[in-house]
């Protein structure tokens, strides 16, 4: 097939070759992964966003696979990130917050890919700022964090309140969740984007993986 | 000319026709403002978003005007609102919060209505969620006033966090301030139709006036 | 799991935190309920936007539930707002004003949250101004409401008229129905959002939950 | 130069080649029309939003002129419409309906280039639908009318309105004028597409001259 | 139920009520289509975009339906103009182009609604721009037309060569076919608006319907 | 300063580095022009876009340049190409068409980067699609050239109209001019990329030189 | 039927009429491709887009189709082209280069029709600028090309980088792929046609099949 | 006035707050920057886009600020950073790239922002994608970059090339500039965020304070 991976990202840039399943047949995930496995990479092998045709194809064709909920797509078919080959544990954690119950899918991807890299993930879900008490008991652990990630749909203001209460790095997901007039997660992104809080940074719609990559490059250097 | 005065309005609506300067002679204006000063109906005259040669024309040609700032057009040209006949005080004040001081143009807009109708403003500027203990600090405030009028730009993330803490009825005014990417307004539009507070309600980009009114049909019931 | 409730939600807004059924499991949609019931808030409780499985669920697990209609999903899946502990009646009534006749199933979402508070709702279809003369035939009931829903998709110019009627405080509610160019809804957001009627607000798209508790908000004050 | 002058224009659509001011230089619009006024085409010759400077090179080279104001550019530089060889009259009346006073400059540049074609041009200003009874007191003209164009901004309304009160041919020129959030003429053109009213048609934002240009090829029906 | 039947429409514009099928259950439709035959009015009654179930219904509930083909709906489904009451002959007709084949059931609901009013339609498929020698073979019947529609997709362009081409009025209706970048029918749409030729009118996209409505409004003038 | 040269880019591309003028001061510009004139270089030398004073300056410290207009910026600035060292001529020549007058500076900015490169433009201007037979005039002309570039704002039909007339390469230029609803080039932009015939290739809103450079590449192949 | 083939279409511009399979029903596409095999034309031909029912019917019916994969609609149906008397081999080939392996059915579209004017395609997938020295393990390949076809979703920056490497002519097609905010091929439209590479073209969305017609009109000028 | 300073934001964030002096006047932005030098809080104070009627009164009013070069606002007029107590070098830099020399100004923001905080800033001019050997080139020290910041306009895909080249964490800028279809940043800013490179972060257009503070977030973990 015309597969040419990258074995040697991690080498460059930390994070080894993922593969992101929409669009391929169940063999060619296969392919993909079983290739990446035999190549001459060091890092986890990571397949997203796989349905349960392609999940059941890899966890037979490429045994040791761990997988985990990744949401669903926009015809309601569940998703799964599956990893072989997670780095031993760093005892570095980042904190991931969301608004809303329906943004833990998006979390728990970013989770799965901070695992494959050995990071903890302090998952805190139903934050939302409309009850913005419940933002300030977690005070104390979103000031003292290494890294946040905050997942949030509908106006995404998470992500400005959060930022202003640490000094720590901040990645925003906007979502797609939600009520009314979020457009799919254009409005949580264009009001990320333009937070009133210094220092937020954004990854696009509902890429928790992006995320998770994000705040691996930022813990790396904690060794 | 062809003007074609709705002197009935306040009767109608509670609220009397106000004659909106852009695109207007200032002859335009002093015609507009003088016939509604003559004819039949009993509210207040307003004229907003005044440029200085229009206010110079009906501050000439019709006595009694009472003058506020309302920012600033496109090209920074200095703004007005004036009113002529101001209902007597109501007893009744709007909670006017702005995210920054450069939302403060478009809180005064809606305060000079507010009190032309008789209604007092309680103005707070600069309680933006980057800092939310500055909210936190009107939390009394906001939780006993009669309605809560929530300016911001950026990514308006006021308007829920404020929502949140009050309930009262909110209404939230989008403006066009900001660095970055709010997209003159658009973003914080977005986003508080977004909201995921509960019962938040919005009026168009830096429409001060239309906040105003809106305050105004709330603040009659209660006589 | 990781519901994080709202408790006090309605001591603070006046408004009991409402689970937002879609894309939660029936048995999270279960727990969420169970949960509020259970709990120490006084509010009634709300499930919205539930479909079959998901209403099915709860009114076999949580006792008490009256359900309406609200409309459909995007796929054509019809929905239902289920409410537990509808506080007394207040005495008090909406006015909601519909466009067409499929605007209906959002005005019946309002309905049900409006009758959770306690409050009346007076739904009056099939107003569009393409026959001016049928809002006019509702000129009184207009002119004496205590607040006005009005709920239009296409061009939404229902909401400029009948502001221009009433000093009642209008809350527009653009829908997502309509031939040609609505844009499933934006369209009649964009043209509430600059009605040229003073004192509109405007909730989300299809947002009738948004809508009634505003409405909710303004009658708390009329006691 | 490079002109490329259509003389046969009106023979092929009833319409002569106009001449668009803006862009070109005052020399250029000299030549354009002292080229169509020299040529074999049989039309009144315009020339639309010219500037002062343009204005007064044409007046100058070209005798004859009949000048109309036709608003402001983008920097409120006015405009005008010139025409040279008007038809005779037909005897035939478009009724041109503003919303606001500020709409009138389309009207007048559409109310110029009918007078040209030799058709009246019955302007009625100011008869938006925030007080519908001034719609409604033209009800009779309206039903009466041979065409109708409807000129407004903000949220375009009164096209639904009046095209419900008619059996003429309705044409919207949506315009970029007014307060919030009518996006330069989008809002409106939206409403407009998107009307209730069957049987509206649409033309470009502030585009009097197409809209003029659609009522002559109605009236040439009647002879 | 709810409805509130318009029986004197077609007095007042010339054209009655018609029944837009989409979002009514089956017997929401035998209802309203019902009440229309049974009421006061004089005119043809119309059911737009019935789908099988709907259309079922009403040809078993409301004898003497005559059916037409009008494309499908976002899922494909089958939809169809339904007709009772035809009105006799007039002896006008309407040159209907379509770009392409994919626009003929646009243009085909269009013929529809003008059967109903007793014009005629003179369809002629498949004369799009590309091949701009299959436009110019109708160039005798484009300049004798009584009116002209124009539907067509993608970038719309043959809405300015046929208007060029003809003193009639032409009526272009944007469809959502495409290949590539059509936007589901915004770029024809916009297109169309910003024709350089003087004279064309726009409806909603796919809005065969509104088309012929404006259609009907043009020929009524022709007695 | 900062100038970091791609003094062999010609060697790779075919296409020397040109220097963009706009948000360049004068003395940046001379800079920039000595640099790659004294550099290894052996392609000609261009300052796209440059301003009364960025010319005034380069043409004084870098001596040679021949100038050519460049239409002007958004605020009404006269901008200009300025050209040192052109190639000798190849004997081949693109032909430019364009739709109006006002698209003229684009073509002329693309005829200079041609000319700089050794080929002429043939620019035939004002042959829109409103007369279509001014196009069909230069059928022969089209027919045969090597390349075609259009130049065409409002609706851009021009492009696909031409490109039915010819196998030659068609480069479609999108131009911000137009009256009504063309959105700055965006209509013209989309309505080129969705252009039902096949084979339209398209550059960025009034890029000119993009088209030249496009063109250059497809000639070079003809030696 | 309606069907007005294009048979001469070939002679004019180089390449023959082609059949676009969506919206037409099976019988249709046999129709027209029976109707092109039938006609006087000498070009291949072509129907783009069939799914598996429109696919067996042509195949059926129109002995000696060739079939390739082209990919999948929204609903993820695949798709096929379907060639009939391909032109014999030129000697000339197209490089094709996708961003990932879910660009290759827009290639694969491209690399059929090429194949029917007789061209090669070498399509070398997977060397997105994530991995910027997979693309210059191609530069020689790159640099040597006569045609270079960049497919690429999410950002497309593939196309700025290839452009930078070549002087043979660029034509890059944004596709509709990625993970988070690529909005359906809008973000590497505006980004191919915003590139820093001078004389990159575009077209469509996912358009392979335009992007080739490009192609053969340029390689039509090698002999 | 009705300032509210933030005067313990560094011990909250790390960030002290900064006065953004776009639509404050020179009087309001001495207020400010006098009440924070003279306040409880450690950080440095700054001043953001000044123009030079604000940078004069604030270095007469303020002793002590450095003046960086800021670039300009939509008008041209050129804006400053202003710094007062800077603190003591940490020791770290941050590697920050432009695509363009037009990009400099939002960089020199950037790197004024690192400066005040301790943070060196290795600015790397013109080392757009177009000749990404230039990129290369940088190779080494992009890879050992303890944090990077992208700076690009057009297409953006700089940050998609260097993110593939590094482990460090990278911050992309989005900036207004460009020829043709940048649309003002967005089209950049969409890029960004759809880059194929795992881990790319954004923040807002032209945003060089955003980056800045961002990299303080980061680089503070170096301690």
């Amino acid at each position: 097939m015309d597969l040419r991976l990258d074995h040697l990202r991690r080498e460059r840039t930390g994070l080894a070759e993922a593969v992101y399943a929409p669009g391929k047949t169940p063999a060619q995930c296969v392919e993909a992964v079983s290739g990446l496995l035999a190549g001459p990479g060091t890092g986890p092998v990571l397949l997203t966003r796989a349905n349960d045709a392609q999940a059941a194809a890899v966890v037979a064709g490429c045994p040791g696979a761990v997988s985990a909920d990744a949401g669903a797509d926009d015809s309601g078919v569940p998703l799964r990130t599956l990893t072989w080959g997670a780095l031993p544990p760093t005892g570095h954690t980042a904190l991931v917050l969301t608004a809303g119950t329906s943004d833990l899918p998006v979390a728990r991807e970013a989770a799965a890919v901070l695992a494959a890299y050995g990071h903890g993930a302090d998952v805190v879900a139903d934050v939302g700022v409309a009850g913005v008490h419940r933002v300030l008991e977690q005070e104390e652990r979103i000031a003292g964090a290494d890294v946040v990630l905050v997942v949030a749909g509908m106006e995404g203001a998470l992500a400005s309140v959060v930022t202003g209460l640490t000094s720590a790095p901040v990645i925003a997901v906007p979502t797609s969740t939600g009520y009314g007039s979020g457009f799919a997660g254009v409005t949580a992104l264009l009001g990320m984007m333009a937070s009133c809080s210094p220092g937020v940074t954004v990854v696009g719609i509902d890429n928790g993986f992006g995320a998770a990559c994000a705040a691996v490059r930022i813990l790396a250097a904690r060794g």
